[in-house]
């Protein structure tokens, strides 16, 4: 059986792994007052063109963007991002259990529009009763979306520059990032996001850790006291050295962007197979994710063979399936699979 | 140098370590829907005597507690715990962050008097005007507590029995728990502290594993929509299975007693050579942690070899230090230290 | 000038000052113990038909949404509502300050359909994933609605019916109900709404009074401790016996029936005006709250001797205006401002 | 019977009736925009010499409290305070509600000292693992405390010039400000608290308003976005003129001096009876609230004429009572008590 449910299947990646145990037996702070969180955060700030921003390492993605969106919101703001969000649908309520409003705008494939937040605002502040309203007072994106879609850098640069005009920060869910980096016609660099971005984070869950994800912020003091944040939203992790040592292993000797590389070129191996097959993309993805309609029968066909997501509903002949691939996604296999389609 | 300092200094236990290792490519669901979530699952059942309990593995302590108090907690409730228990004091305002008052009450060489509990509530509903007041909404004790010392079976039942009364969950923080269960004059097994208190949690970050906390609830009606809260509050672990390996590897073969029996077997060695050397205890304590007073020149004198934790403020002429051990710690080491006082 | 640009513009209905003023000097117990508050309740549960029923009574409209949407939720679940809901747009995100997140679902002229409360609370649960995200807890709805329109007898039931069968409370937010209960074709009497809704709240600062809104709970034991939620809200008032004072007055010989009487009587003669000149109802209203579509050179013209609201942003040749009547709405002025269309 | 319970057991001074009664029938805009608002806040910016202050009105006390401490605290700060604040007893968790932990200090006579804060403060800081707890963020007094006893000038001035030294706010809960203004020894001004606090609030509930709390801000920039707070808070009137009608008129023609005066002179006449009788005084209040030892037999007995509050449990021989008086307080009443004692 092949699997393409997701991309958090296996454990590390065996370079990741090698290095946990090489270090096991040392002894450190806690915390991540050790050495090798102080290595990690350096490669993290030489990758992002950025020696003076601060990086935190918080152990999975809905408790990093519950801990940073409060951090960045004052109590009478809330976030803007789409409706297909992470935040808005899948977070089980976190952003508005620590009291904050998802301020929903319409999804471009996954993406959110600039033009549709200038206009959110705009109308906010136009209207005369705005103090009555959740003020917008940050802006939410992932990159890749959920559908495996990326941002442009002009699409980008127009959001940092609405985001700027109207002084609210914004902010990047980079929890599949090392996959958006990897795309081919990807033209947003770690270095473009470090720029663009007051805050973001680069995903270590489903790229090659066994958990963990670096928020990095360019300015630091736009996120003060974040340590304390950290605790009180219970993601501070006492052996902080292990996601110190994680993402010291991902930044050295170019491991992030091999492990995006590998399975990026999988995932496109497999979108083109389903193009020469004549099936219908639900969305033309550049990354590790992939969307297709599928006859429910060839659906069937294949789940004798290959697991893989439905997404959304069973449809009455067709249905939208969901392919992801990983660092541990063998080529083999993706072969194998194709022969089957 | 020796290190003294706490109980999270190292990676994992190497038992753990090989497990991971040895599962390391397998492909699991995520979330804790996969095959070793299961198996450890069952195994925390079966050491606590109770098959039918709900067991979740969470990551970290703070997130821990904050998460089961309020998944016990109504609105109008705090929790009564110590002056000096660490979700009073340590956890950054974890619990008032999800709405709740810690209601404080003394502390006696760190546990929590049942007569105390009652007479708080009695005082509580005798009051005219309780209803304008925090109701008392649950019990948090943690067993060992912050200063080492340990319920004894008596005082546990006191408390279940006084709790039971007033119809308010009695909740144990077992973050050392390892070291407590494995305590020579311990009284109080694992299938007591299941019997008598309504949840629980069995520490793994500081006993053996490279994190992860297991809660069990012996009836599982006392935590209901647990799963979603532990989303709601960023403590759900994608790689669900990481904690699932580590906790039944814990619970296989004896392996989380043997830690707990070898790290309080140093640390009574450590206290017999301070008694032996007339040192003063600050604490009586039975378990892994050791407080001591010290005077301040053979605390400088020994911070050439070891490093050790002083206990509140340096004193005039002595101080308070703590000596933590683990199941990492070498009795050569000890020895060696022992040799050095 | 003529004012109807909303119905608090003015104090309270001569007969409510009266009472207040005649039992000025009175001293009472505080936050509700007194006798006048005795009094209101019993009023108000004779009112609905409902003996046992709980009261409470608060100051203002979005504490009062805010305190019993808390008390009904759980910490893992949100309330279901129109996208114009008052509780989604206007109140500050007071829902989400207090944990929980506004479901949204289609507004048919302000009402939310019975239909599709039920496909989302299906749907959710059909999804495999639904503990991962926030699940339906209960249903707000308002009456009249923002948009002045009422729920029928049989929308209603079909919403109750709905809530029961997924064992969720039905909540309706009566701040304009008086207007609602005193329409001419409105089939849904407070025997009714008592009948079919868990919790609902009787409006008084549009109705009539200084200020007051009183919660009704036909069966107690849906909100359980809500006095000290209300405290924690900070919305008890200390002198309570201010809301009693006026919730007697208001619920003795009709005077709230009455009060919504005159007004609809006169919403509907401005109606009918609008009607006779032709000119386009934006909505069917058959409350005290009036909608309807003017050339923006009519509304520059009326704004010399009237004040009124545009709904929603200027239009390029005609506009949305809302007019609203209340216990003060004087028939001279209707009939003098209808002169004038 | 004659009553000393509390001072909100009337409705409101007979001036302040017939100013409401007045403009009962005008038509204003609602939430604090209209004249009578605007009026009120220049005679409150006035009386506190502080012309370009922000001043709102809210309806209550504990409401005032909960919305301002979150206006003025980050996430990771709580508000220090002394055991016996109403803050950190009396409120319901209201503070605990919006996410804050209160940070306990002890009571000298119901005081904070400014000694003790700023050792708080210096111990935090000076505590390694300071980032691991919460960290204070403001400090909270009352004035008058709840025992009725004052701040000095010079105790106010070291608490000032603390929180000034360490950046966070003074904030002071003026609940019954002014029977502390009135006081004769009282050597500290409004326009002293103007100076020296940084947000506080003047009591109207419970100094002859029918309700309602001033609160000033000498710099606006302190509390930025307050006016959607007071709204999420649950706590912005509708009818906002009432409130502005009620303090203009409490600030006009010296009434609220008047109503303090008259309070504290009946206050002092009851406390010199006490020691005349040779009763021992509980605390040496200054202000409206008197607290006296009193016989349990001597108790009993002049409850058939007066009520008037148990503070505390009863004792066996003696107990703490409490007699309150207020703008309605009649000298006669007062007279006839003290031939009864």
């Amino acid at each position: 059986m092949i699997h393409f449910d997701t991309d958090y299947m296996e454990g590390a990646h065996p370079e990741v792994m090698r290095r946990l145990l090489e270090t096991n037996m040392e002894q450190t702070a806690g915390y991540g007052n050790d050495v090798y969180t102080g290595q990690a955060k350096e490669l993290v700030c030489q990758a992002c063109g950025k020696p003076d921003a601060a990086v935190y390492f918080l152990v999975g993605g809905t408790q990093t963007n519950a801990t940073v969106i409060d951090g960045l919101l004052a109590r009478h703001e809330g976030v803007l991002a789409t409706e297909t969000a992470h935040i808005n649908v899948h977070e089980a309520g976190a952003i508005e259990a620590s009291g904050h409003k998802v301020l929903v705008l319409p999804s471009h494939d996954g993406k959110l529009d600039a033009a549709d937040v200038e206009r959110y605002i705009d109308d906010f502040y136009r209207d005369e009763t705005y103090a009555h309203m959740v003020a917008p007072g940050m802006v939410y994106v992932s990159h890749p979306t959920e559908l495996g879609t990326l941002y442009t850098l002009s699409e980008l640069e127009a959001l940092s520059r609405v985001c700027r005009k109207a002084h609210i920060p914004l902010y990047m869910d980079g929890a599949r990032l090392g996959y958006g980096l990897a795309a081919e016609q990807a033209d947003v660099t770690l270095k473009d996001i470090a720029r663009l971005c007051d805050v973001f984070y680069i995903g270590g869950t489903k790229v090659g850790a066994l958990f963990g994800e670096a928020v990095v912020v360019p300015d630091p003091q736009q996120l003060p006291h974040f340590f304390s944040l950290v605790k009180q939203h219970g993601a501070l992790l006492a052996k902080g050295r292990l996601l110190g040592i994680q993402f010291a292993t991902l930044f050295t000797d170019g491991l992030y962007e091999r492990i995006g590389g590998h399975a990026v070129r999988l995932a496109l191996k497999l979108k083109a197979a389903f193009v020469a097959k004549e099936y219908r993309l639900y969305m033309d993805s550049p990354t590790n994710q992939q969307f297709v309609y599928l006859p429910n029968e060839t659906i069937d066909r294949l789940s004798a063979y290959a697991t893989f997501e439905l997404w959304g509903p069973r449809g009455e002949t067709e249905s939208v399936v969901r392919f992801v691939t990983d660092w541990a996604t063998r080529e083999e296999d993706v072969d194998a699979f194709i022969r089957m389609l």
